[in-house]
């Protein structure tokens, strides 16, 4: 029994944002031992050229690798239909989009405007409909920049309510709210996440992506749970940094979340002691990049008991 | 107008556990400059024997330093009543006194079991109420390792409440929770404040000591401000690490937490850019030693704005 699923994105946005490429047997090894420790849904990879990002190609054999293990999603970011494509070949079980609620944002990064971008999800939706219902991957969209943009500045929430119930509209299975640059604090969070759930029904929007760039990203998740969000997502070691201000933190930490989540009594089916040794092996095998976390240094208070 | 009291304790915890001694003219550097960033309450030193803390040596020249900056309750640590005889002594406005809950920890750190300390805070509380008032500074207990011990790990919820009752009924002015360990989650200090509010009202009680050890510091934080706790230490820089895990976290880090509060809507009445610059002044001021905290590698949100 979970309480909360905390959902490991380290293997795409960690490795996505390091300069290191890890090879794809410690990548399996990374994704067996996180499994092993209780993970039950791993973001593998992404389907972009590999051109564009040598460090997730192997996203295909990455997909077939996790697909054979029990009792774990697998999911991959696709950032447009050609990638969703690839991921429906992969056997991938989910398939992300992320969807830029600033419009320069968007442009910056996948070169669409919000209508061009609503069109790719429109087309990605269509798509998935045509394919046989055991081939098609759960689609979730993720709002990005929901909180604020490094760009833009403030994102008006008018305009990410207006996005999302669009979005939702189209037919997209999920939204989560992503707090991509490290913007959030409680009460914006909470107020889009009533505001999202009041336009839209709480059932398209049960998870969070949130960054701990300013130490925010533990309290925001405490905020989310208690507001009834049951997934989270996370990288071990806190992986990945952050894309916008060099040497910055980024995505929460897996293990310190699984930390306070346990700590409280809300199960996330984690092994705590379990994960710890996988961030080890992973800190091993990149000897040259900075993972984040405090339960890591620390270890385990003699008080700590997982919850029942 | 302020919603939050951020209580700065850089200068004595922070100070005492790092290997480096901070020169006076440096503290009064770092006072005056947290002052003009809009500091109300700092705790500048702590009255133990220079022997056995040099580098908290010079208390009563900070106290007679910090005492003349306009609106600044000046605090000081006092381990025993021959340390707040020197408190008084220096015109402190405030003297603090650790009561471990854990006894093997008070007998550890201070030679003294339960049934000694309740008589060590007696004998102040004695002290200090035959001295005219106007040279009598308020006294506070802080309730250490409540949420836990390092030595003993679990620390029952009902002997921290017996203790405190007592600690009450002996008269001191107000007790502070502390999670000396970071072991501490939300909904055991949740718990906890509102047993001892049960127990001995609300207005003794409005202030928390945290530590982000685990990384869970900042999300006790805003539990603890959603229950109504009004003051908050931290320390510039989370300076100090934690004394019972080498490399670890220890102190919440003043400034990250004046991000997240200040961007909640909740006063607390400090000047976070200036407050960034008095962190890079005690950065140069430590060459060798490590601050931690996020706010200050990542910068601002373009959409920060202070609260109202």
């Amino acid at each position: 029994m979970r309480d909360i699923l905390i959902s490991e994105v380290g293997p795409r946005d960690g490795l996505q944002n390091i300069k290191s490429i890890l090879p794809t047997e410690a990548k399996k090894r990374w994704i067996h031992g996180q499994h092993q420790a209780g993970a039950s849904e791993i973001e593998v990879g992404s389907f972009v050229p590999a051109q564009l990002l040598p460090q997730l190609a192997d996203t295909a054999e990455l997909v077939a690798y996790a697909s054979g293990l029990p009792d774990l999603t697998v999911s991959v970011l696709a950032p447009n239909k050609r990638g969703l494509e690839a991921a429906v070949k992969s056997g991938a079980h989910k398939g992300s989009i992320p969807f830029s609620m600033s419009e320069s944002h968007s442009i910056k990064n996948v070169r669409k405007n919000h209508p061009q971008m609503l069109e790719e999800v429109r087309s990605c939706i269509e798509f998935l409909r045509q394919l046989p219902r055991d081939r098609r991957p759960a689609f979730e969209v993720s709002i990005s920049t929901a909180f604020g943009c490094t760009i833009e500045g403030e994102v008006p929430e008018d305009q990410v309510l207006r996005l999302v119930e669009q979005i939702v509209a189209l037919g997209a299975d999920e939204v989560c709210l992503c707090d991509t640059t490290g913007y959030a604090n409680p009460v914006q969070l909470a107020r889009l996440l009533e505001a999202v759930w009041a336009n839209c029904g709480r059932d398209k929007m049960d998870s969070v992506h949130l960054h701990n760039t300013r130490g925010q990203g533990i309290a925001n998740a405490l905020r989310a749970v208690e507001l009834g969000i049951t997934t989270v997502d996370a990288s071990l070691g806190g992986l990945g940094g952050c894309p916008f201000a060099p040497g910055a933190s980024g995505n929460i930490v897996t293990e310190d979340l699984v930390f306070l989540l346990e700590s409280m009594g809300l199960r996330t089916g984690m092994d705590l002691p379990r994960l710890l040794e996988v961030r080890e092996q992973l800190q091993r095998d990149l000897p040259g990049e900075e993972l984040y976390g405090f339960v890591a240094a620390a270890g385990l208070p003699k008080t700590y008991t997982a919850a029942a």
